[in-house]
């Protein structure tokens, strides 16, 4: 990798677009100044926005084009519009001709996903692509995927995961061998799906040098950081990200609700507001915010549309992490030395024996 | 049903049976005076609790027994160890006989189900038990299922699943015609797996007298109220259920300790502490306690096994409730009306043609 980390943005992307990309641009730069920017869309909308933020301008090269991907146009629709000219898969193509080492799109996930996988095609021994989200713990944060980059799994897609989101992990937390669980209904070997038992048995059997497989996590164990990597398949950690999250909010929402109604509350809400800040630090989903798109020739983060610069800025700096710490490199290192392993992966009985 | 809401308890039931079962049945009693207790286990640990609650004790029966079913048992060796002697089973069959109209147990899930679905059967109709729990909402309350009684659905699953659900909303939040949405990824009617799309297209085609049916639900769908009835499949519902009340616990832990950290904080908390004590009463998981186990011809409500004895009553509330308020009646006369149409439900073409 250059020196510079090479950032690609839709500039097009998300609910409003330039007026939350460029200023979360500009946030991200000042904490990795280490970035260079391409900004792809519509000059008319970036370039005003560009005029507020000297540094990000300094560090950042505009490409125009007029076309952009709806946020409720369906994949194909997308693929077939947008292909070779719309500012998602501009940023995309900027990967893939080397030009950037990460695209990162607010834009439309479905699109996203399939303008990502024709564009740079899945890397070797996988097959479908994943999206993974960093999801805060009580001690810290742990990746979880699939988050719904498609659905259903069987054991040798779960296997594939793992290894993914581990390099996802070790990227982010810095940890050599980070600690995978599969996401199930109890912790007992006989609980679940038939194909995540089979997943744990090969994951056992096959006892990876970047990964340590610690068996089944519960839906309550992933905020409790009982893993650094949970592994489903992408429906339900689609429903367990969201319900999550909503969750969180409603929490929130409850005690706000409750504080306004009387005087002293409101009064002791801001002696203990530190208290407050902290746990929106710590819970805030902007923080959060960015999912990678693993399993593709390249680096590719998708962040939520509806952020705001503060969010935005979060998934920059996901992508940022993952293009400066090689999880390219570390996906292929699991699947080229275990490639073998991988690809051609024994039935659990065989595994287990 | 007769005037007294007769309920079968499993007194030995959970982590550490009497000495919560018998307080909180008699939480219970003061809030339900027209209950009647029959309390299944061993009369030397039941006896001095009951000598703590005169009322209680007034209004209960013990029948002794020595067997209890233990809390890691597997299903098929509870049955073989506890059928016809464990106290679990006993209350059971009190329903059965038609000497109770409800049994509550907070014990091993796995075995409480064999034992239901063996002693009681299915309703007529219905293939599988399902167990549907009650969540906080921001408006108030729903009934979300399956919560893992068994995993996996077709269309005609889910169809019978919001049928019962429903039946049981009606019956907990006094709605004539419950809205109902089926757990998805997104709310297109695009999304998410065949059988979830078949179903929505049947229940849309069927357009029940007992429910409203009103498309999909996300994830963070279901703390927003956007339905009285959330309807999944039992490893997903168990996943989302268990991920947001690890997401509640965290937030509030996250916050206490931030309290704990500073005096300010900590003098705030106590000016705002009615603020907390309405989030607690809101959210509290203990009020939730008591998912009920629909599907069979009897009323089975299963408590949390490491609750106390507030959380206890709950789930004795939650079964007086249902029968009460004609959970069995409710849901026998949607699958009587409509029993043809649900036994032989078309295709989901056919169905919305």
């Amino acid at each position: 990798m250059p020196q510079k980390v090479r950032i690609a943005l839709d500039a097009m992307g998300g609910d409003v677009g330039a007026s939350v990309v460029i200023p979360g641009a500009a946030v991200a730069l000042a904490r990795h100044p280490d970035c260079e920017f391409l900004l792809f869309g519509d000059q008319a909308r970036i370039a005003p926005e560009l005029e507020q933020h000297a540094a990000l301008k300094a560090a950042a090269r505009v490409i125009h084009t007029d076309v952009a991907v709806g946020n409720h146009e369906k994949p194909s629709q997308a693929l077939r519009r947008g292909r070779k000219t719309s500012s998602m898969w501009l940023a995309i193509e900027a990967v893939k001709k080397g030009e950037a080492d990460v695209a990162i799109s607010a834009g439309n996930t479905g699109a996203l996903v399939a303008m990502a996988r024709f564009c740079l095609h899945m890397l070797e021994g996988i097959d479908r692509p994943a999206l993974a989200a960093i999801w805060p713990t009580l001690h810290g944060e742990c990746v979880v995927l699939d988050l719904g980059a498609t659905i259903g799994a069987d054991a040798r897609h779960l296997v594939a995961l793992a290894a993914m989101g581990s390099a996802m992990a070790s990227a982010r937390l810095h940890i050599a061998r980070p600690k995978v669980g599969l996401l199930n209904i109890g912790t007992e070997q006989m609980k679940g799906h038939e194909e995540i038992r089979e997943a744990g048995d090969m994951l056992r059997a096959m006892n990876l040098p970047q990964l340590d497989y610690i068996g089944f996590v519960e839906g309550d164990g992933i905020g409790k950081g009982a893993a650094d990597v949970v592994v489903t398949e992408g429906f339900c950690g689609n429903v367990a990200l969201k319900a999550a999250e909503g969750t969180a909010r409603q929490v929130v929402e409850v005690l706000r609700g409750a504080i306004q109604n009387s005087l002293m509350a409101r009064i002791g809400y801001l002696l203990a507001r530190g208290a407050f800040q902290t746990l929106r630090n710590k819970m805030d989903p902007r923080k959060g915010n960015g999912s990678v798109l693993l399993g593709l020739n390249g680096i590719v983060v998708k962040s939520h549309g509806g952020t705001d610069a503060e969010g935005f800025a979060s998934a920059v700096g996901v992508g940022y992490e993952m293009a400066r710490y090689d999880l390219l490199t570390k996906i292929n290192q699991t699947f080229n030395r275990e490639g073998g392993a991988l690809a051609s992966v024994p039935a659990a009985q065989e595994a287990v024996s």
